[in-house]
């Protein structure tokens, strides 16, 4: 059996995101942590595995990595276990007057209450704030595989056109954007924190379809194709004057990028044109004020603003039912921080990678509007596209 | 805005499964139950919606669905609301020697508490006994939609063949699966219970990298694609003398079957032949004993024993690491009850729809055996293959 490093990150990386962790940890007040989610784990140490990383806020204790499986793994920390209540017996002790962070928004009430009780006199808070800010904020190198993904989502998306025939239906069309993706290296898992989101691959919405309000928190809806997945596209045959809205995986290397594209059958109506001018507007008036220090929510008021200005607000995020945002953090996940929401308490930070989604539901049309991710810049810089394919309505014709 | 039915399922329908439900509530002392995870929600309703379903054992007590998205839906004891909060002011008191259902192992920690918060004078318990519980046992209708699941990938298994090409990886063949099975009508999505185990559209094994440990409790390893999802095809080349096991995603109908065929690349060894040929005994002598009331654990020590007389234990249910199970319950998500292991202490009941994948990992081969999907039948009759594909090893030559 060959040994493994658990460590798939450079030690200098491990240490960027450490330092970022343990900076959560210390203005949270909690002295170590415990975590077992697959993308906390995934950003603490490169890879997957089943077990849990053990964190100190106190730099002088070593992280501590307990695997239950695979086997084979190795390196400084490493230790297996069966299950979780032998953790006690290899760190340090750890005071009655401490506290110790377990994932309480990502955990099961069950395995939270099981985790907590190995450490009995120790008063137990929520680590999710740490690795949600944590991870807010990427690194050089998680933003250089940002942009790895988006340049591959883009090439993806630029073959969209030659895999319409007319006739098509929506479920055709999304299977064939799906299998390119594929085929371009998408790992096709999409990831989203909480169990109250599903989705496949994406979403592809055709004409009318768009305006079928769907139970999830996702900016745009979509009949789906069965009631137990209640999202995207519904089996609409693909007919002239209807829109086309494509938001499909961009997960290509661990981070994700978010991007949307039109395409249009036949001739579309001057409104839903003039709507996807003005999403294009606000995505370009919200990247040049979207800056480090900018709070999150003036984007989404921005945006609102424009949208009403262009006389487009009974349209903007939907129209039967409306999403609240117009933008959110991605990276491991597509719902990280911050988000671009009108009550949001987000600040923008250097390093933040945030989808832009500002997109009109025109009925008797469909959906129309664009999506780009950026990465917020230091500097004072405006924010840098990542997505970088045409933003023009495309014709399937 | 048009109103839609909350209730997608016939009234007969709803109430064989709150007749199931209520029974495991009084076998378990619960008064009253919350439930809101979305396999959960679908099997109550036929739908998928966010918000809570609340179950009272009473059956003089109607049940009520408390919805926060879509908007539009209707139906007898839907309330609309903005927050859990409000639940209180729409439902008959819970006296404070009652006991409430929350469901434990799937919702989180910090959701759990909000909602007991809710009723403080009242006892909290684990909902998700009662869930799981009933859930085992599937209805005539939903036995009905697993064996349309299983007929859809027989014909969607039996287009395999003609997808490979001398030369393709793994990673190539599975995207030309995947495609066939979404063309064939499956809805992609694959629903796991819990948070901890992840996989894409299903498994393509190709020779020595079904050997590779994964983190994840399924019967089969493999590298997989990318450190962020370490499961199943890792760019291998399909050479002669190579296995290819494909086990994917069975889910046509919200009802999943579960189904794994061997393919093979020039000429296998005896040793993998006999192996495939010992998975097929394997199942055929677990479907004639799997009858009401025998125990789940029986099943694997049965499979056990006969891959030991058959002097394949080594290889059996993996080799550098090896599962701890051979089979499993599957219906809305893959891992239902009854679980098919050594300390399983599940009893075999009618309506149970249960996978066997008694499976053997042979070094410088790879994976080989099957797996069908069966449904336990009542009066003491075998278990029926809903999953009835050809079970030789096919050449993909």
């Amino acid at each position: 059996m060959n040994q493994l490093p658990i460590m798939l990150i450079s030690p200098e990386e491990r240490d960027l995101r450490l330092r970022a962790v343990r900076r959560q940890m210390r203005r949270l007040g909690i002295n170590a942590m415990i975590i077992s989610d697959n993308a906390n784990l995934f950003y603490l140490t490169g890879r997957v595995f089943t077990g849990y990383a053990m964190i100190w806020a106190d730099a002088a204790q070593p992280p501590m990595y307990f695997v239950r499986r695979p086997v084979g793994l190795s390196g400084e920390g490493v230790v297996y276990i069966r299950k979780p209540e032998e953790i006690p017996a290899h760190i340090p002790g750890i005071a009655s007057g401490e506290t110790i962070g377990v994932e309480m928004d990502c955990m099961s009430y069950s395995d939270c209450c099981r985790l907590t009780s190995i450490f009995p006199q120790v008063k137990a808070v929520n680590a999710d704030a740490v690795m949600r800010q944590a991870r807010a904020v990427k690194t050089p190198d998680q933003i250089r595989l940002a942009r790895i993904s988006g340049e591959k989502q883009t090439e993806a998306y630029s073959v969209i056109p030659s895999l319409f025939t007319p006739g098509m239906t929506d479920v055709d069309f999304q299977i064939a954007i799906e299998s390119t993706l594929r085929r371009h290296g998408c790992l096709g898992i999409f990831r989203i924190s909480g169990q109250s989101m599903e989705i496949f691959m994406g979403n592809v919405l055709a004409g009318d379809n768009a305006d079928c309000p769907t139970p999830y928190d996702f900016a745009m809806g979509g009949g789906g194709q069965h009631p137990s997945l209640p999202v995207g596209a519904d089996g609409t045959v693909i007919r002239p004057g209807m829109s086309v809205m494509v938001d499909c995986n961009g997960n290509f290397t661990g981070y994700m990028t978010d991007m949307t594209r039109v395409f249009s059958c036949g001739t579309l109506p001057q409104l839903a044109i003039d709507a996807l001018e003005c999403s294009r507007e606000i995505c370009r008036r919200l990247a040049d004020m979207g800056r480090e220090g900018v709070e999150a929510k003036a984007l989404y008021n921005e945006a609102v603003e424009i949208a009403r200005e262009a006389g487009l607000e009974e349209y903007f995020m939907g129209h039967s039912q409306k999403a609240g945002f117009t933008g959110h953090g991605v990276g491991i996940e597509i719902n990280e921080l911050p988000v671009i929401a009108p009550r949001s308490r987000d600040i923008l930070t250097a390093g933040n990678i945030i989808a832009l989604e500002p997109k009109f539901v025109i009925p008797g049309t469909g959906a129309v509007g664009i999506e780009n991710t950026y990465v917020v810049r230091p500097d004072g810089l405006p924010m840098e596209c990542i997505t970088n394919a045409p933003e023009e309505i495309i014709s399937l014709d």
